[in-house]
């Protein structure tokens, strides 16, 4: 490629954080690489509408990756990316939440490397802070929580993380992503160090119209989220910070009535 | 206040994140809560630029709150805030980084509700994820970390939070705000482990043209800061994914060089 060929455009790849679903929680800078995409590559969780601040003639490749339905491998993704750049020029790949909590963004920019294609990242709202937030959840708040520790629910070899054995046992506002349906063996793991009573939240869908929330404890989370008919995609959050939610409230008037007998 | 009285606005509070400090590292709906702003009260660390999007004729007023400049105390902020709203209508808390990231955000949200006033928050970028981001530092990253524990380097006691020691101890890429200042003792938390050579960053004004970054390792860090002139505000990570900076494999090749005599 030479700089006298103008109708090769210099191959790139900009990392978007897309945020959490809400269409308006994605960033000046997001939008400003979007409309200078010759490709978008979008995920499973991303806002459809965010395509429309693409160039109309631009290309827009659903590579629709979420837990439990690879419609395509990473390494199919990493392919198209690498494809895409070198024949048509400044890829987006867009991505939900922010790419470098648990996006294999970092797996992306090690291929453009690879490839050396320039490859640049923009942060994106994650869900786990805004998603608690917009229900009033703060992840920190004084004398309730000095710490958030975000663990993933479902790693690489399927197992629950060690990480979060080991955030059971601290102090730390903890936040689970990908986890809701490891949520009774992550109840166990706060069982085993005795926070039965631990204030739970369940969050589906954070940020848009089809939003639902389980507020409960430890040890009755379970049930409360079969009731509420929540799946994924959806967040848990444990912590005292949850005692904060309305109705955390409610449940704490039934633990003071029973305790009155 | 009736609805026939068309002069008096309803009170309204909107917490609005203001991300770490690029302009354009703002979001849409922060934008349309600015746009609709009778009054902004920002924080120091606010990027000014953002103060555009509100109305001409909106009040501004600065509140200048962080580490060691309290130019407004925590009460005479809430104070002024629920002035304002009862005055003049529509206040936008403008705060850096995410309102719930310890930014006292909460606290504000409880003062709202005690004075009967409608109150919402607009999740911001926080610095937490995004400043290591923007030096391609993934906070999470298959077989280097499966999880991100961010904790304040700066408890309301003045003292450092338990929650560190416990940090220190665990396998969590560990990203501490506001502790620069305490970063000599954060470093002998980590030594206590035995984590000496466990690769920590330090970087400055994250995403703005005062940019700086040092790369060491727990026994370098302190020398390193200081050589390299940084200061507050600063974010530390601490975690096998600083490793994935560039400045980092500098010192492994000179580790190596002195491995081999």
């Amino acid at each position: 490629m030479t700089e006298t060929n103008k109708n090769i455009k210099e191959p790139r790849i900009t990392l978007v954080g897309a945020g959490p679903g809400d269409a308006d929680l994605i960033t000046v800078k997001a939008i400003k690489a979007l409309k200078t995409a010759d490709v978008v590559l979008y995920d499973a969780l991303v806002n459809e509408e965010l395509l429309e601040y693409a160039p109309a003639n631009s290309t827009k490749v659903y590579v629709g990756k979420r837990s439990g339905d690879h419609t395509f491998s990473q390494e199919a993704i990493n392919n198209l990316m690498v494809d895409y750049a070198v024949n048509y020029g400044h890829v987006v790949r867009l991505k939900g939440g922010d790419p470098f909590v648990f996006g294999r963004g970092y797996e992306e920019l090690i291929i453009a490397a690879a490839h050396n294609i320039s490859a640049s990242v923009i942060p994106g709202i994650s869900s786990s802070i805004a998603v608690p937030e917009l229900q009033q959840i703060p992840v920190t708040h004084r004398g309730l929580s000095e710490s958030f520790w975000v663990v993933t629910g479902t790693t690489a070899n399927g197992k629950i993380s060690n990480d979060l054995v080991d955030a059971s046992r601290s102090n730390a506002t903890v936040v689970v992503l990908m986890g809701i349906h490891n949520l009774a063996e992550i109840a166990e793991i706060f069982k085993l160090q005795g926070k039965n009573k631990l204030p739970v939240a369940v969050i589906q869908s954070g940020s848009t119209a089809d939003e639902k929330i389980a507020v409960a404890t430890v040890d009755t989370i379970v049930d409360t989220v079969e009731e509420s008919k929540i799946s994924s995609p959806a967040i848990i959050v444990l912590g005292e910070v949850v005692s904060l939610h309305p109705k955390f409230q409610l449940i704490k008037e039934v633990y003071d009535f029973v305790a009155r007998g």
